[in-house]
């Protein structure tokens, strides 16, 4: 049986758009031949709807463009995630839509509501085993969270009502790694049960959060058939032999969790069930599969048995995690219809390579860099930033501030005793910047991004309404000692030394709102820093657990209390690209109000 | 039976402190003469913890805090609510304290997940029914959601069980008119299950929440016995009859619900069982109860029976909505450590009410007002904010903005072709405005308190780090109609014609960022925009119901898009007090990246 895994990017809320998407793609699976084609998880809605999902005539619409998208499979089976509601009752769904209609329905059964999920919010969790017989050929279909259950309960009650493949409809929030541990769990799953595994995952970012794509199939054997790529839309037809593979007579290693849960039941939709009606299409592709599946031929594209199903060919983390930013800012920016951007490039390495992203995400027409120099600029950094924007061949300006700096002073003095200057002054140049971007923002139409990454979100050393000003903040989930390695991995990429010069790579970082200032006058070397950040941030350990890393105490004390007590500011930053296991947003929810220290 | 129901305000975090609580409380209970004292939930932790739950230091810290309070309960039996692990569980507790020790833990059953809940997220749930004998008579404890379970399949069987009275620790998140549903509820639940219904509410205010407390108690008829202050700390002492009380003799209405589910169990604790042990405390009030419930004195303040459960003696609309955002305010500045606040003051409405509240709960030497007048600023308004400065007693100052604003202009005129100007140069005075608060926050450790409204934040008619720059939003979750409402209302007070002038109150609404601007040639008459904003935002409903209300196609439309349009914006505002049935915030969780319309 030939399948296609229709790796899209829909857009949250446009349901028409999202409905053009899957149609189109339906046309080209039955032009690749393939018999049956599946879709990420609520593809109809986008992903996460998060409370559209609680507006009633949303889940109506949701419905009819369903119903609309099921008159175009007529030849074909189509499996399409839509949010799906059975009187008060609202489920993450996959539709079988066949024969011009939806044929049968599966509700995701186990809703994940950790990390970034909100599952239970929304969803009733379902209860149902669906077997899906396509040309008298038994499929299972599970959602997203559901193939991740080691105890396999679903699948066993599949395989022994004789599936030979699961198709997983999915929208898998990435983070870095996050596709290998994902296949090592696929390739692991489809041994334990002895099915084909079909991972449909959807593609683009949304808001925080980046879908990876990365669709795959493997075979009964655990052995990878063939995959997608990262970060782009795809078409994957894969070939199974469904009638010759039988697998592992049993379902392995799920012996000890018993029966399937009581209430579990078994539900039988059969679709195109005379061959005859269909023959004519079946077996009988249609040519190379066009537009962005050329790659992929309309032959699988299986890898070898035996070989260790990902890493090898996959990319490096920083080739991953800069094409995750990318991605993540190109769909933020076009999803929200801007075309042009603007960020402040003081010529320090985080604005540098924001900007790099940004120019080779959305085109170096589309960025504009500014540089807002004051009495504290260097002319090594004001150099290097007019250094970086010709390098990347995007706009520059330069707007000094220093005039608008000195008339806060004059209006403030009456308010200030004495003339001593302290952070105030700091934040107010800071702030200046960021009324500037927001100055030309406002005029232009242009998107702001903001430039600060994971380490100084973690401890606040950002101003907010200042640095902080903007409706994108790029690299805010990427700690400062990675960077640096995303800086010397796009330098690597070229033209030439590539569009950061080493002075700004290897300059001591400096936010220059004062005299001689550096960050290390305030803060741990960043390599501590950010081991800090990681163990407390991503992984919850207290300061004991930390300082028994062999990391001062002072020091983790110190960065603990800076971390606490910078949570309002976290809570006004802008949205960005999640990258690492806890980003902060709704990754990560703590109360502004908190004294506990620990 | 004397029952004290300690309705206290703890402090996300601040466990030490939130032990003392307790244990102070504790020492007035028994002082009292109470065999029982009751705790809200959570209150070791205080509520909601959020993602501290996800330290397990914390919990560990929860625990050891718990059973040093359990030490002092050796002449009285607490019930104490606590974030409770067992292996990789977490339960949302009430532990029983008696006898020096934990003598018993009940799991909430039922965990709310929706609205700004999300107990899914950390909890497991119980199953189990705890019956507690106090000197050999039977009682129940349960949390929160759980007596809000129309079924009241628990409480059926701890009265079959023989229990007379129900315990329930609650922080209720309140929202106007939040007490009166609640009683309505706990009075149908007490008659429904012939039992006394003791309900323990925390009070106080936590990030975008306010807990309103009026504990209350009702008999198994169904009639108040007695009832604690609303916004105030209190500790309620109450009689019950619980050996004459018989009741219904079996629960009505949860007849066709059928048996309690599969798997609840009962489980009984039994604490000081041998009256002899503690009966010189028992039955012998120590006199009147000390600090804040002296007003409720030793005996039970009971209401006649018959009388309505509430309403009658309850605050006015206007008076409870401005005790809930004075609490709120006092609390989110005293515990996060702050003193003083600093707000913009217009001369427009809604700075006025914020400053009224601000200077309410905080006092007048608490509080300072700017007035940042423009080159569009009226002699009027001007006036007025001074007149209410002084009519509070707080303190003033002006700044002017002109010279900063020319200084801008100046130095964006390069980047601007032409002169003409739009609404960039309304928030870039907004921006300047934000800017010289945030200053003064940075100089001399103020907080900024913003004085926007719901109808504002609902339609982003704000300026994005101008004056939506600050730390707390204390009106944002109040429709404008409101703040006049509460404006009149604080006027009504005093002293004389009250502190708001009525040249406030009766100015047109402008933002006075443009020459004779007013908020009316860009948004529809407030009457209308609240009413749209109503629907929309707290009822979700679409656009074809608001229209159905009455309201024109176009203007619902056009509100609706500008609503949509705006998410952005409100992710990055502060937090503020949450007065509604749905507030922007965690209540309400829409994408910024959302292409739904409807």
């Amino acid at each position: 049986m030939r399948i296609a895994l229709a790796q899209v990017n829909p857009t949250v809320g446009d349901l028409a758009r999202n409905a053009r998407l899957v149609i189109d793609r339906i046309q080209e699976a039955i032009a690749a031949g393939a018999r049956v084609v599946a879709f990420p998880e609520l593809v109809v809605s986008g992903y996460p709807p998060e409370d559209l999902l609680l507006k009633k005539h949303f889940l109506v619409d949701c419905a009819d463009v369903l119903r609309d998208v099921a008159r175009s499979c007529t030849e074909i089976t189509a499996l399409v995630g839509v949010p799906w509601s059975e009187g008060d009752r609202v489920y993450n769904a996959a539709a079988v839509l066949a024969e011009g209609r939806v044929a049968g329905i599966y509700h995701k059964g186990r809703l994940p509501n950790y990390a970034v999920f909100d599952e239970k919010r929304y969803f009733t969790p379902g209860g149902r085993v669906l077997l899906v017989y396509v040309d008298d050929m038994p499929l299972t279909v599970d959602i997203c969270e559901d193939i991740w259950d080691e105890a396999a309960e679903g699948l066993r009650m599949a395989r022994e009502g004789g599936a030979r493949a699961v198709i997983n409809l999915s929208m898998s929030p990435y983070h870095a790694g996050k596709g290998s541990e994902r296949e090592a769990m696929l390739a692991g799953r489809a041994a334990q049960t002895g099915m084909y595994v079909c991972y449909a995952n959807g593609v683009g970012g949304q808001d925080e959060l980046i879908f990876d794509g990365q669709s795959v199939v493997f075979d009964p054997q655990g052995r990878l058939l063939s995959r997608a790529h990262q970060f782009e839309e795809e078409l994957l037809v894969v070939d199974m032999d469904l009638a010759g593979s039988e697998g592992p007579p049993a379902v392995k290693g799920s012996q000890d969790s018993g029966s399937p849960e009581p209430g579990w039941r078994m539900e039988v939709v059969r679709v195109n069930s005379s061959p005859s009606a269909t023959g004519t299409s079946r077996n009988a592709p249609s040519g190379r599969v066009q537009g962005p599946a050329a790659a992929t031929g309309d032959k699988p594209s299986g890898v070898d048995s035996g070989e260790p199903s990902c890493i090898a060919e996959c990319l490096s983390l920083e080739a991953e995690v800069y094409g995750a930013l990318s991605l993540g800012v190109r769909d933020y920016v076009h999803k929200n219809l801007f075309r042009h951007v603007v960020l402040g490039m003081s010529g320090g390495i985080d604005s540098a390579l924001t900007a790099c992203i940004a120019a080779d995400a959305l085109g170096a027409d589309n960025v504009t860099a500014v540089s807002m120099p004051s009495r504290f600029s260097s002319a090594g950094t004001k150099n290097d930033a007019r250094e970086i924007a010709a390098r990347l061949g995007i706009d520059f300006q330069e707007i000094a501030i220093e005039d608008v700096f000195s008339a806060y002073l004059q209006s403030l003095a009456s308010c200030f005793d004495s003339g001593s200057q302290d952070v105030t002054e700091q934040n107010l140049q800071a702030r200046i910047r960021g009324n500037l971007l927001m100055a030309l923002s406002n005029k232009f139409g242009w998107l702001v991004l903001t430039t600060g990454n994971k380490s100084e979100m973690a401890v606040g050393y950002a101003t907010l309404y200042g640095d902080m000003a903007g409706g994108f903040a790029v690299i805010k989930d990427v700690p400062k000692t990675l960077v640096y390695r995303l800086a010397r991995y796009r330098d690597s990429l070229g033209p030439g030394e590539g569009p950061i010069p080493v002075s700004t790579i290897e300059r001591p970082p400096s936010a220059e709102l004062a005299e001689d200032q550096e960050d290390q006058d305030v803060l741990p070397e960043y390599e501590i820093l950010d081991r800090i950040v990681e163990a407390y941030v991503e992984r919850d350990e207290s300061v004991e657990q930390i300082v028994a890393l062999g990391v001062d105490r002072a020091e983790v004390e110190r960065v603990v209390a800076m971390i606490d007590g910078n949570e309002y500011k976290r809570r006004q930053a802008p949205p960005g690209v999640r990258i690492t296991s806890k980003a902060f947003g709704k990754d990560r929810r703590l109360p502004i109000t908190n004294r506990y220290r620990g």
